[in-house]
């Protein structure tokens, strides 16, 4: 059997917890750490915190106590997954490319230094980006792509709802309208009760109607989607990648 | 076996035509005329003229040629059912009242002048009057009102979706929007390609979603309405009714 | 301001657990207790063991420790939500019945020796009994049924859909199917992935549709019903109810 | 202005009518003449016939009158197109091949005898066999295989609605099923009122749900299906093509 690929987490509030969940029950890939900001919680097992059997992963460390370099040092990994903020990146890049780890960063927006410091560390090291790390929305966004370069005339429009405190089109639905050029009043925004979070997009053809729907049930879909990444990344030689790039080899026959 | 109601049309557009059919085909209603304003396919047999096997169905008549009054005294019917325009009252309200024929309109806007001659004609006649004489769509009004009744709290948005020429949202949406207490903002017009015409209500709890949805396939959808109307209007005494009036008994166990 | 109601929970699951939940945020509700079978948590506070800041809690009790006699004495409550077993009943029942609790109870199945009690209990006491105790599954039987009524000879059919793990028919789809006349095998059932629980009745008129969707997203959804029952059956002298006469007084203009 | 590319149909039942109609308001190509087994309605307008104020077509020929080869020596043609019946390859087949006209065809199922015919023919012709000429559907079908690839562990099913008198299994679900290797009984075959045609695959992961879904409107779809694949034929040497293998080039960045 090959052994498990090494994973260390940046990052552990709900999000974060949930991907350590997902880690932690995978058989591809171990937790070997949570690196975060509080100290609340340190040195803490994840897997006891979680409430998992098992003893199968690493403990909870503070930026405040130890730093990314010495963590690396001591207990190496395979991947840093980014689920903390923007300014996680300058705690742990430069390290992870001098220790040649792998960077997967899913956090949702980056300022244009930060862009700038992952383009600098892909010179050297293998570092993936997506603001939106599920499988499912990154398919229908290529899908989407590829039904309108069929029928390039077709009427798109897109419907996302969501829980009703959440302010704002949804990130997802914009980034989907500007891949397929469809304009921002076109976007359908429902906001009603607890819904977690679902995206469609229509294809309007004068005789018929596609529809891709994207439907969220827990924040654990990001864990699907980072082992999802994470197995793809594996081979990659350094470089800037999106969730795109992987996909794409997929859709050949 | 009892005797078929006869009813009388007024209108032959594309959904006049389409409501006629319904009739002809119907086992508890005949057609027994049709009066519109222009003289083409003047005294043609309306089955015919529709391809229906059958001669079961009366003429095609034009309102320059021939009275209400006179058309109703030479070919008495117990309904006027009339999809022509909101001038057509004036054609036939009077003359169907002195013959007691009962008025069924699915016209979709008055001005108030008719509005005002409706409640007129009622004190004599029974007058009904439904601008989307689906039951479908009246049900979805219905059974969504209850809904918040029961649950005050929910969230409600609106969302339909039609062909991508339609301009403005839908009239039907509007009068959802207002029954429910909807702010228009929080309806959601698609228009893409030849979708028909979709109406979903969508009730957000905090844990749970329901939603009413409405589908039209075809405007023979009209016509199922008009027999449910003529059926439950039969024993009606004079007054003005609307279609909500028609499902209310139909709401208790 | 009106004081709150008291209300003792049995039975302390991951349904239990999410209900507890619910009832300590409401504003209407007190949780005065929670009594389970085992002993593990027990005298722990419910709102600390769950997390909430608040205190505004009662304890854990477990039956191999204290009656319900006992707990009513010290602990008095206006109503007992029962989310333990199908012999929950035999522990408080009785007991509840001298004390002038009301009970609501959402176990799955009785069997008629239990189903015999609860109607003994209700000659002297106020006795609710729901299968499925959320407000929009309900909403949709009774919606359904009138649906039906109105347009006896629609073709009516119910897909369930349901994570992958789920065996046989949803108990739910049972119910829809039995009380629409729908035969178990127009009943489609959808097992994939994760899927929390969706129940849609399609009604198939000739040239349209009409379509009643619930669609769950958590358990706590099943508080809500809680909340909902207990406020409708406040002022309910003694008798036996069910979710259905709760909801029909609601089903008027 | 290039000039049309010409079109020769062959059946002319409902779906041959409506496809005749959506040639006709092509801008790429012309109608120049149907050929259909019955005399009635020989020699008239298509155009005419269904209703067009443009002359803009040719007429209607009866097998029983003329062969094939006479046919296109008088009015030759780039394409014929073939929604009649499996044995219509016989009457047009060979003499298609001979003037170095395209076939294709969107007959529904063909015996081993007429698929031995088109592979034959493709020797020297340019042939495309697709039994659902939609856009929508061949798009699902492919767009659905992509993603069971990108996640060959995902459980899927099918939902297919249609119109209560359709029997058995549509061949569209059984197709999309046998290509993404679903289980029959993983059909749910939905039959209610005029439901024209839905079919819907369902992707389940643990933590998301992805939907594809095709809503047929009408069945002038197949037209613009047609016109699709015709275009996408026009530069193709001779062999035997399905839809899969011209929509497949979109699918690239």
């Amino acid at each position: 059997m090959t052994q498990k690929k090494k994973i260390g987490l940046m990052g552990f509030g709900k999000t974060g917890k949930a991907i350590a969940s997902v880690i932690i029950e995978s058989k591809e890939f171990s937790l070997e750490w949570v690196l975060r900001q509080k100290t609340t919680l340190e040195h803490r097992s994840v897997s006891e915190f979680l409430g998992f059997d098992t003893e199968d992963s690493g403990l909870i460390y503070s930026t405040s106590k130890i730093t990314a370099d010495d963590l690396l040092a001591k207990h190496p990994v395979d991947f840093i997954i980014d689920f903390s903020s923007s300014s996680g990146i300058y705690c742990y890049g430069k390290a992870a490319a001098r220790h040649q780890v792998k960077i997967i960063s899913a956090v949702s927006h980056y300022a244009q230094a930060e862009l700038d410091l992952l383009a600098e560390l892909s010179k050297t090291a293998t570092v993936f980006w997506s603001p939106n790390i599920t499988i499912g929305v990154n398919y229908l966004l290529i899908a989407s792509k590829f039904l309108k370069k069929i029928a390039p005339f077709v009427d798109i429009e897109v419907i996302e709802e969501h829980f009703k405190q959440k302010e704002g089109i949804s990130g997802t639905a914009m980034r989907i309208a500007e891949e397929l050029d469809v304009k921002i009043s076109d976007i359908n925004s429902v906001r009603a009760g607890g819904i977690v979070g679902k995206h469609e997009v229509i294809f309007g053809f004068p005789h018929q109607t596609v529809r891709l729907i994207h439907e969220s049930i827990s924040r654990e879909a990001f864990g699907n989607g980072v082992i999802f990444v994470a197995s793809n990344l594996a081979d990659k030689p350094h470089g800037l990648y999106n969730f795109e790039e992987l996909l794409l080899p997929y859709f050949t026959d």
